[in-house]
């Protein structure tokens, strides 16, 4: 896949500048998402599952040291973990990610993104990375997975908060690419 | 029904403290939510559908002049309208309130929250309210209706908004009371 959307707040952006750990972890989280196959299947609409393109990119961040399902202390006995995670470290300085991929529909997207905002505002963590699919992409993958632009309106209520949002598309589509298997809950099978 | 549990944010006291408009929604919302019907039977769980208690409540607020699904600006091509929407006036002074009524899932709660921000960020709400059932009502309610306390963690996401969350709860239980009528999609016949 590659990277075709991206927005990036203030926050986030003095972070990038000055902290060779955020640096480091956002260049670790671009090859990643780079590292997803990029060919779908465009036969038809919602015919590709997003399970086998989001494990491409959890097994290049596990390589890096990533590891999955970190629970915030502030959600510690009330809902789930934080998709991937890593604690960084500059010199004796600990630097600590959290991110969410995506792959529900768009309320889970803003259920997502809260998480984000909560692990920040109760120092759990530095900085958040949300990714997702672009529009274009989501075309062809299960139905009501929520894409970038959907939520792009609420951007804005990241101002605040260290976060880092990436929209991905496919590197080409073709009817004779394979078709991706889909899970079996929710609308994966819809 | 009646009201259990409230978080108030420092910029919503505020308002209810200083403007007449505030106060006089926060008491036509109170009162709204006082005249739903608060019996409900609790002879098996998820028995009873929410959309009765909800169409209640909207019937006041409708009888006080508030109106049904505001756009809003921000959002004008991508995403739902707030709820129940009301303009006070205060002399030549408008006030404008938002209200989310949630019966959706906990994700659907999140999206919700958001959409009071959004409106508020982007000027189109001068006051935010969310409304909830809480966790003891929504056990005899619809599978995964999301309550309160459920929430409750992320409420701090509200801090430099003027926001009110009301949690509600029945008056009385018992498997005597008539069964709420459930509707027809998603999870509601679960």
């Amino acid at each position: 896949m590659h990277i075709v959307k991206k927005y990036i707040t203030n926050k986030a952006m003095s972070l990038l500048n000055v902290n060779s750990s955020a640096k480091q972890a956002s260049n670790e989280i671009i090859e990643s998402v780079q590292n997803m196959a990029g060919q779908i299947n465009n036969s038809q609409k919602h015919i590709n599952g997003v399970v086998p393109i989001k494990t491409e990119c959890y097994n290049t961040l596990l390589r890096y040291g990533w590891t999955r399902e970190k629970p915030l202390e502030v959600l510690s006995r009330k809902g789930g973990p934080i998709d991937v995670y890593k604690e960084f470290f500059d010199n004796t300085a600990s630097f600590r990610v959290g991110i969410e991929f995506e792959t529900g529909n768009i309320s889970s997207a803003h259920r997502a993104m809260n998480k984000l905002f909560l692990g920040i505002l109760h120092n759990d963590l530095d900085l958040g990375i949300l990714i997702l699919p672009v529009a274009k992409l989501t075309y062809y993958l299960t139905d009501r997975i929520s894409n970038y632009e959907e939520l792009e309106p609420y951007f804005c209520l990241a101002k605040n908060y260290p976060l880092i949002f990436i929209g991905f598309d496919a590197e080409s589509y073709s009817p004779n690419h394979p078709i991706l298997k889909k899970g079996t809950d929710g609308m994966s099978l819809k």
